[in-house]
C-alpha cells in the first residue's frame, strides 16, 4: 500500500500512525487534524523515529483535506471523544456532523480508497460512510471488535498466567456495553476456555471487557484508551495491506447476513487487499443470538437518530 | 532483564513502556506516578495490546514506590515538562526535588538496579543521581544524544531521500541548545553527509536538529515531544537488555574523560548488560571542542545551581 | 538466557540455530557436530549475517563436547537422518548411541541445563535422557507436535486460503504415522474448522499431515525436512527463553497423566522459564482416545526394543 | 511487490526463500529448479513455517519456468557452485549458458520483472543479462558487496566485541579476490574503523573478508556459504520491495562512471522500487583506485572470455 490518511491526530490517531509507521505498512501517511499544529507535531514526532525503528515510512501533517489525495486508505479517529459519564451514542451527532465532512473531501481527494472508522458510534459512522458514498460495502469497515477481542484475551491472559500470544478472544457485535462476546471460540491454544476457568470467572472477565473503555477512562480520567484502540486498528490495517485474508471481527454493513440487512455492526469478516471481502456466518446459540439482538436494538436505536438528523 | 521500572506515566513514560513491552525487553514492566490512576491506566492500556502485538510483559501501574521493588533498571521520566518558553534549564530545581525523591526510594526499594534518566536536564539529573546513590558510574546514566541523533539523522533522511536506514548521526554534549554535533560521524552508509549535501544545507540541519524539541513544542502546543524521546530510551534499554555492547552517544559521569571530571555529559559509551560499561574518547577538531567546551559550560552553570540548592 | 548448543550441524541444527540467533534469544549459541569443521563453517556463515539481521549472538562451532560448558539449553539435533523407506523407529538404536554420549557430556558440562530433543525417534530419546540423567521432568522434553500442528495449520491455510495467522492447530501423540490430530481444537480465529470445511476435507489433511515428513522428503530426496522443524523448535525456544507460560503440544515424560506413567509422548504442556512446567490435561473422545492409545502403543514397543539395548 | 521467483533451488535460493518470505516482502514466492521435486519440497517446507513465523507468501515450486509468469522480480541462484580449489571465474562457462536460459525464459515470461543476480560470476551475469535483454540498466542488478559488506562488519565485530547493529562496512569492487574494501567508509557508529583497531588488525580483516567465501567453503567441504549470502540478497529485496533508496553496494552497469563504461562491478547504488536507481559516486584515494582498477581488469578478463562464448 502506498499511501495511508489518518484524520484526527489525537491519541488514537498518533499512536495508530506510530505503529503503521513502525512497521513499515506504507510509503506515506498523512495526519490530518483541524487543530493548527497538531497533526504536523504528531507526523515529525513520529518521523523522527523512523532512524532507531528502521521505518522508511513518510509522515507529513496539516490541516488541509487536499493532503489525503490519492490515498488508498482513510482511517477515521476524529471526533469527540467519549469524556466520564458520557454514552457512545451521546456523541453521536456531533460526530456524524464531523463524519459528513471527511466523507466529503474522501469523496473529492481520494475516491478510490477505503474508509476505515474507529471514532464513535462506529457502526453509525459506518452506516453513514456506506450510505453517503454509494461505494461498495466492501470499502467501507470499522473497529470495534478487534479492541473488545484483545481486551478479553488480555483479561484471559492475566487470569491464567498463560501466554498472550495463545489466546484467541472473538466479540461480535456492539462496541462496548452491547458486545457480543462468543466463549465458545475464545480458546488457549485452540481449546475452549471453559476448560481452563469457571462460569463465574468467565462472566466477570466478560464484564470487565464489556467495561473496558470506561475501566481505562475511570483511571485515565483525562483521557480514554489509546493505546489498545491504536493496535487493534493497526492489525485491521496490517490485514489489510498484507493481503492476509485474516478472520477478523469487523463493523461491516450487513446484507441479509445475521437477520439483519442495511445495518453495521460487528462480525467476523475476511480482511484483505479489498478491505471487508467477505462476511463469515456463525450459527449462533441461545445466549449469542439474545446478546446480538441487544445489539442491533442498540445500533438500530442509533440509526433512527440519525435518521432524524 | 526481569523487571523495569518507568517512573512517570506522562507521554514519554508511557511510550517508553509501549515500546519495552511490545518489543518483549522484560518480563514484568511497573509504572509509577504520584497522579492517581494514571500510571495504572496506561500499564492496562498496554497490557490490553498484547495479544496484539505478541508480547509476554505484565504490566502494572500505581503511585507506590514499593512496586519498584526489585527491579533491574530504573526509567525516570518524572518531573515537570518543559512548556513553551521555558528552557531545560529552568526546571531544575523542581525537578532536582522529584529526582531526590525517586533516588532515596531506589536505594530502598531496588538498591541493585541501574538508573536511567530521561528527565530534564538530563545531565544534572544524573549527575545529582551518581552523587547521592555512590554508585559505580556504569549504574546511572542519561538520554540525550540518542534523541538528537534520531532527529538529525531523521532531517537528513528527510533532505536527501535516502533511507533512515542508512543514516548514523552523532550528537555529542548537552541536550538541545547546546548539543555538539559530530559531522565527522554522521554518514549514509558510512559515507560522511558532507559527500551529499553542501555546508550550508549541514548548517540547516544541525540548527534544526538543535531546535528539535522546541519545533515539536511549538507545533503541538499542549505537549513536549514523546515519540522519538521514548523510542530512543527503548533503544539504549534494548542495548542494555541484550548486552549489545553498542556505542550510543549516552550522558555519562566523566572520570578525566574529555578534559573534564566529575560531570556528566553526552559522550559516545558502550551501552551492555553492566549498564554504561565504557566511554569512548574521541579525538575533537577545533569547532567540535569549541562547542563541546560550551556545553560543558552550560552543564556547570546548572551543576552550580545544583549546589546551591 | 545466556548459551545455548545445538548438538548436530545439519540441516536442522543450522536452521534452528539461523532462527534462533536472528531473534537474539540468547547471547551465544554453540553448535557441535562430530565431522570436522561442519559446526564451525554452520556458525560461521550464521554470524556473518549478524549486521543485515541485526543481531547480537555470537556463534561458535566445533567438535568438542567441553564447548558446551555451562549452556542453559541443550538442543539435540543430531542422529542418523530418517532416509527413505526407513521408518522413524528404524534409528533407534544408532540414535540411541549418539544421545547417550550427548547425555553424558551435558551431565558433564552442562549439569544445570534444560534438553530439548529433535532427533528421532523422539519420544523415546527424550524418555532416555530423563532415565539417565534422573533429572527432574521438566528439563527434558521434546519437538514433536508443534511441527505437525503447523503442518496441519499450513495445510489449511492453503486449503481455505485464510492467513496463516489466525489457525491454531492441535496436533498430540506420536510424531508422524501415530499422531493424534485433535480437530476440536484446531480453529481458524478460534472457530473449530469444521466451520470452514467438510469432513472428507479435513480428513485429507489429517492424511497428510501424518505423511508431512515423508510428502517432503520424497520430494526433497537427498534430504529430510528442515526449514519447518527448525521454526518448530525455535518457537519452544522462544517460549522458554521469554518464559511465555505458552501451551504447546510437547514430547513429555508423562506420570499418571493420559492414563500413562513414566511414557515420553506428545501432549499440551506449559512451556516457561524452566523447560515443561505443566501438563495439561483434555479430556479425549472415542475418536481421539483410539489414535492416543495407538500411539502410546507405538511409543510402548519403541520403549521395548530400547529396553534390550 | 507480488510475485518474486528464485530460480535455484540449491542452499541459496532456499534461505533466500525462507528470508524473504519469513519477512512477508511479497505475496507469492515461486522456486524454479531442473532436478525434480527440489523446488516443491523446498517451497513445501518453508510454506509449513507460516503459521510459527507468521507470514501469509504463498510459496509453490517446480521444474517449468511458465510458473514465473508475471513475476515482478527474478532472483537467479542458479548454476554450478563454486567447489574447492575453483575460481570464481572457472564457472562462468557453464553458469552463461543456464543464464542464457534464464534470461530467455525470463523475457517470455516475465517480461517486465527485474532481475537480481546472485549466481557467479556475478558481475558477468548481470552484464551478460543487460546485453541480451536490452532493459534499462536499472532492472538489472547482481549482489557481491552486501556479503562482504556484512562479512566484513561481523569480523569488526567479532574483533571489537562492539555490536553488529552499529557497523557499517562498505565493500566494493568484483566479489571476492578483487574486491574492493573502503576503509574510510566502514565504522561503528559512525567512527571510521581506524579508530578502534591497529593497521595490522583491520589488513588481517580485510584479508579475511577478501577470503571469505573460500574460509566457510573449507571448513563445510560440502557446500559453499549459503546464510549470509541468503541474508544479503534479502536485504537487497527489502530495499527494492519497500521502496527504502537504501544505499548498498551492488553489481550494476556503469555508464561513464569510476571511469568505466557498460562494464558491470560493485559501487554503491541506490535501491527502491525502480530497481537500481542510482549509481553514488565517490571519489578514491590512491589505494582504493589501484584495488577498484585490478577489480576491473578480472572483469575485464572475463568479458573477454565471455565474448568468445
Amino acid at each position: 500500500m502506498k499511501k495511508i490518511t489518518v484524520v484526527g491526530a489525537g491519541r488514537v490517531g498518533e499512536s495508530t500512525a506510530q505503529f503503521i509507521a513502525s512497521k513499515d505498512l506504507c510509503r506515506e501517511i498523512v495526519l490530518i487534524d483541524i487543530r493548527e499544529g497538531a497533526a504536523e507535531g504528531a507526523a515529525l514526532d513520529i518521523q523522527e523515529d523512523a532512524p532507531l525503528f528502521r521505518f522508511d515510512t513518510r509522515l507529513t501533517g496539516g490541516t488541509d483535506y487536499s493532503l489525503m489525495a490519492d490515498s488508498d486508505l482513510i482511517i477515521i479517529t476524529a471526533g469527540v471523544p467519549r469524556k466520564p459519564g458520557m454514552s457512545r451514542s451521546d456523541v453521536l451527532e456531533t460526530n456524524v456532523r464531523v463524519t459528513d465532512s471527511i466523507i466529503e473531501n474522501t469523496l473529492k481527494y481520494a475516491p478510490n480508497s477505503k474508509m476505515l472508522f474507529v471514532s464513535n458510534p462506529v457502526d453509525i459512522l459506518t452506516y453513514r460512510a456506506w450510505q453517503k458514498t454509494g461505494w461498495d460495502r466492501s470499502r467501507i469497515l470499522g473497529q470495534a471488535g478487534v479492541l473488545d477481542s484483545t481486551r478479553m484475551a488480555s483479561f484471559i491472559a492475566m487470569e491464567t498466567g498463560y501466554s498472550a500470544l495463545d489466546i484467541d478472544a472473538m466479540v461480535l457485535g456492539g462496541h462496548g456495553d452491547s458486545m457480543v462476546p462468543m466463549m465458545r471460540f475464545t480458546t488457549i491454544s485452540g481449546i475452549p476456555v471453559s476448560n481452563f476457568m469457571d462460569q463465574k470467572t468467565i462472566d466477570d472477565i466478560v464484564t470487565r471487557t464489556r467495561n473496558g473503555g470506561a475501566e481505562i477512562l475511570a483511571l485515565r480520567q483525562n483521557s480514554s484508551a489509546f493505546d489498545a484502540p491504536a493496535a487493534a486498528v493497526a492489525a485491521m490495517v496490517d490485514a489489510i495491506v498484507n493481503d492476509r485474508k485474516r478472520i477478523l471481527p469487523t463493523v461491516a454493513i450487513l446484507k441479509n447476513e445475521y437477520g439483519c440487512d442495511e445495518l453495521a455492526i460487528g462480525v467476523p469478516c475476511v480482511l484483505g487487499k479489498n478491505g471487508m471481502e467477505k462476511v463469515i456466518t456463525l450459527e449462533m446459540n441461545k445466549e449469542e443470538q439474545l446478546n446480538f439482538d441487544r445489539s442491533v436494538e442498540a445500533v438500530e436505536k442509533d440509526m433512527e437518530t440519525l435518521s432524524k438528523l
